[in-house]
């Protein structure tokens, strides 16, 4: 292992996160009308974690000197790819240390102090921003004496970089391996033909300019429906980056009950911008840019991914409606069952975690199939999560074939997806593999919260019974392994995950890593074998 | 397709079932002293399920003149199988309805009249019986106006028919596929070299001695232990088919509620013969055979399937004493806590679904743990259900190949078992894919449930509430389609499938001969090119 080479990539990071975190400092000021007075706790709390990272930053480039960037060979990349999200969650979980903010508000009735976040709560909420889950411990946002405003915009701030990073991450580093290769399209947008190198690299620079414009055009058009700036900018970050932290404690689903005159259109507008974070970049590509002369919109309604991931949304859509309206009366009437229904679906789907509806009342099948949408995720190439729809859709095809190959064992016949033969000859194994690595992870997960998680949690609160630790210890190891935010029951759209015990959180923390990365980065950094080999 | 050789095997197939009902015909007379007078509804229905049975023997064996059995290439086999299957299920089911045998028994406080058996329920017990399940559709087995003693040794005869199908078919013929053969052990007992056909009927033979050998010794300990002779024969045909009817709706909890002086006896007795039905059959060959002038009856303990299959059942029983007793005080004292828990454990586990505790009741970590036990199942070549230990066991070693592979992608090691290598290339794919399937089946299968299932059986019944429909979905689908019986909330130990409605029932049918089968050989019957092709 080339150390050297890693850890100049790591003071990058390490720079970076510093850097991003000056841009939460001007929120603790008054002067910008969200803050009641002067945050000198949050202020300061972030001039510490920038000091931190900068130090960090300038001993990993000494660390580092010398190192040159050919020298990163598949196995350096894992580590640094690994590493990397190892320390920006460490740098991220900072700010919530260093300004005190509370995860809990004091209760009065049961004589219980306000709590401030400890260890694992900063670490849960550092990663469930990276990792863009958007999962939280903190149970009231929006008192600014608990949470300042500027821990607030950098907790938003995380979504942000971790969007971005997938992006770029996905495009220059993970692309060149096989798994990434294979689920990538095969026409990779570029103006350049020279080396597949040059292609990744301008085609990350590209894909960080659409994410970049999204998040832009996106925080005007909130500003303009009746958002503050502050709200625009946070629920922008967590829209593109399909993250889910919202400003307020009834996440997205604020804007209607504090009556805002365009919610239903904030709402949509939020929608429309979660289908498109969970796109392929690619398609938004050919959607917006000039390719060879030519301009194709409509490359978007050929891809075989996003008609499946289209048809997904509005089926489930339409079958919840369908369920919840006419057999079970969850909602009010038809426009609001389309309403409410198609924002959890979209959000449970892209694995944004936005909420306007607590879907946790819903019936038995509305649950379930949110459950099991949890999984389903965004497309390949964008910043959803989950595990790709692309995977399910090879999945089926590959269970189809070789239950053939029972009665047919000597005709070979190749995967085809939308036409063109896929001729990876790893891609069916590694499509398994995955698939399998998920099904280990998540059984023994859920398995470890429903042994270590006390029983009480379920027992003392109005949102649980004790009967549903089991499927709420699953939905939570769901919801955070496919980082999507909320789960059912005690984690539901309207609570947080604060009541989970450390050793827990950790876990979840672990699970959102593993998740964001696809597993392989992350499992090797603990095997042992990898550290020593060559 | 070769059809003819398909009729001629299946007419062997009805010959057998007409002929073993003829044994349950003696039960009906009140002479054996079980009936309290002469069952004719049962006596009569059993005389006319037998002549149809043998009237379609015959037809087939017309059908199938001049087959030759060297044309039983691969698919025909696979046809025959599945086809037998079937047959096997449509004729089993016919004295359940020919008796006018009674699922529920009436209930005067609601004003509902007694209810017999409708064909939805009759094809389940059928199935539940040949597929070694042991759910059951019938409320109140105790009263012989309700079910005539003879439909009920009956019932109890399609567990001992399809434990022999089993182990003969899964030697005789998958045994032949890649598939059964890997799962084999390499060295196939037997005395004569000369070829894998003559060794393969051999194995067949003997293991099919075995089985029959052990239901004989369980019969007679049972009787000694203090059961009648029915209840003896019902019991241990139930138990080393690993299937699980029993002749007392609290199946074998009866036996200390009714104060039989060796219960606890009973308990163990039954919970050995589990266990050894749960082995694989060549290690009990080994066992008790003096092979190639050598007794090696420890040759079982360096099985590293059946130790993994007996730590599993330790380990387990262990961690369920620890939480249920120390913790949840979920037993009166440690004594009953390993009493009950062992036996649930091994119950299920070994697919049996026998039952002396309501584990319904048990701590979310116990129904959790016994959840993923279901899809367990016992080791491969015995009678039990599941997945088998040994594809779990390859199924991890896979799994932390291929992360290895994620960083040393050029090195290719041999799996190995015990410190053989596995030289089956295909070995892989198939274990993946088996486990691929299952998944797809028990999602797929789960959302059917949930959907197409009504709320009010969960709002009705005492066992239920409407939020645990998804869980008892869940263990339902789970419990069928690994052949194991009970599942949680409504279909717990305590209770039946009765209050299912016929569409769940014919789809839990269904999943209990794919179970039994390991899915191909039902999947490819409802393939279109299956049938078309050569």
């Amino acid at each position: 292992m080339n150390f050297p080479i890693i850890w100049k990539l790591l003071s990058i990071v390490a720079m970076l996160i510093g850097g991003m975190m000056v841009f939460s400092l001007p929120w603790a000021l008054p002067a910008l009308g969200h803050s009641p007075s002067f945050e000198s706790a949050g202020f300061y709390g972030l001039l510490a974690s920038i000091a931190i990272s900068l130090v960090l930053a300038t001993l990993l480039r000494r660390f580092g000197r010398g190192a040159k960037i050919e020298q990163l060979y598949r196995k350096e990349a894992m580590a640094s790819v690994g590493l990397s999200w190892v320390l920006a969650t460490l740098l991220g979980a900072l700010p919530f240390l260093f300004s005190g903010t509370y995860r809990e508000s004091a209760d009065p009735t049961r004589d219980k102090p306000a709590e401030r976040m400890n260890i694992a709560d900063a670490l849960f909420e550092s990663q469930s921003g990276f990792s863009t889950t958007g999962a939280t411990v903190i149970t009231d946002l929006e008192d600014p004496e608990l949470v300042p405003r500027c821990i607030l915009f950098w907790r938003s701030s995380t979504h942000f970089l971790g969007g971005l990073g997938i992006i770029v991450l996905f495009v220059a580093i993970l692309g060149q391996g096989s798994a990434g290769k294979a689920l990538m399209r095969a026409e990779m947008p570029g103006p350049t033909q020279d080396s597949a190198q040059a292609r990744m690299q301008h085609t990350s620079w590209v894909f960080a300019a659409i994410y970049c414009a999204l998040n832009f055009v996106l925080t005007i058009l909130l500003k303009l429906l009746g958002m503050n700036w502050f709200d625009a900018i946070c629920h922008a970050f967590g829209t593109l980056a399909t993250g889910g932290f919202s400003t307020y404690n009834k996440s997205v689903g604020y804007f209607a009950a504090a009556g805002y005159e365009h919610a239903l259109g904030i709402e949509m507008t939020i929608l429309v911008f979660m289908v498109l974070a969970g796109t392929n970049f690619t398609l938004l590509f050919y959607l917006v840019w000039v390719h060879a002369g030519r301009w194709q919109p409509l490359k978007i309604f050929s891809d075989i991914e996003w008609r499946t991931y289209m048809s997904v949304i509005v089926g489930v859509t339409a079958l919840i409606v369908a369920f919840g309206y006419f057999h079970h009366s969850d909602f009010d009437d038809i426009g609001s069952a389309l309403r409410y229904s198609s924002f959890q679906v979209v959000s449970i789907m892209t694995t944004t975690g936005y909420g306007t509806h607590d879907f946790n009342s819903w019936n038995s099948f509305g649950r379930g199939v949110l459950f099991l949408l949890m999984f389903v995720g965004g497309c390949a190439g964008s910043t959803g999560g989950g595990m790709k729809v692309i995977r399910h859709i090879l999945f089926l095809k590959i269970m189809r074939r070789e239950v053939e190959r029972a009665y047919h064992p000597t005709v070979v016949r190749p995967l085809r997806l939308g036409g063109n033969a896929i001729e990876d000859p790893d891609l069916r194994r590694n499509i398994l593999v995955y698939f399998g690595l998920i099904l280990v992870i998540f059984v023994f997960s859920w398995m470890a919260v429903v042994t270590f998680e006390p029983d009480h949690t379920w027992i003392d609160t109005d949102a649980g019974r004790l009967e549903d630790k089991l499927i709420d210890s699953a939905t939570g190891v769901a919801a955070t392994l496919n980082n999507i935010g909320p789960g059912l029951g005690t984690i539901g759209p309207t609570s947080t995950y604060e009541h989970f015990s450390w050793p827990t959180k950790l876990l979840f923390t672990w699970l959102m890593m593993l998740g964001r990365l696809e597993i392989f980065v992350i499992l090797v950094l603990f095997m042992p074998s990898f550290w020593r080999s060559r």
